[in-house]
């Protein structure tokens, strides 16, 4: 693991949110993006080498629709950077992690992702991102 | 706010989660530290320009008893770096936040801190992090 990608953070309004982020850092966002196949609106901050990233449900079946419904609004996942995210996969599975994709998927801000089941984290919801090739 | 400083993560068990996170980052913890003052007893582990701080209550009136028995282990707080903490304070309480003490007062790690009250970030238990002077 490199560094703290980004934190995760589910959001019930991106335009209040973005204003309230944007007080909090001091620093505005720098890209709005869609991940239609999470059912997710996102909006990135920078803060040092990591980055602030916003999550709002576009679906009532939306991972953070349903995050929202039990939790209510606040940290979602912390995303670690990793080099060669296949062997920290293997790596991973091998020490006992519950990996919740058997292959990486492409996520926001052009990664390739994977997650890792919280009850095998600590209770906390892990993503790994690689960039992906262009 | 320069960067992510550390990440706060309850646990029940410190020696347990010690490994668990030495084989999810792949790095040992460089430190252990009780703050008395605040009922805790913490494990660091560097990630990048970050940290990852393990939070182990001391006694039952500690926060982390509290938390862990309303939301179990896992996300505790984000810290972010300041440079000059009392400067933050003031912009961020006239910007309204809720700023959970009034004078910076001394962490873990050799910092003065300052928590705001998740009702006014969105959900998030926020601390400032200023290096205290030596």
């Amino acid at each position: 693991m490199n560094k703290i990608e980004h934190l995760g953070i589910a959001v019930e309004n991106l335009e209040t949110s973005s204003r309230l982020f944007e007080l909090l850092l001091g620093n505005a966002p720098y890209k709005q993006e869609d991940v239609e196949s999470e059912g997710v609106s996102t909006l990135f901050f920078n803060i040092g080498e990591s980055k602030v990233e916003l999550l709002k449900a576009t679906n009532e079946q939306s991972p953070i629709s349903k995050f929202l419904a039990k939790k209510g609004p606040g940290f979602h996942h912390v995303a670690f950077a990793v080099s060669d995210i296949r062997s920290e996969m293997n790596r991973l599975r091998d020490a006992g992690f519950e990996l919740l994709n058997d292959e990486p998927k492409p996520g926001a801000d052009n990664k390739l992702i994977c997650f890792l089941h919280p009850r095998s984290t600590g209770g906390l919801l892990v993503e790994l991102c690689q960039d992906a090739p262009l």
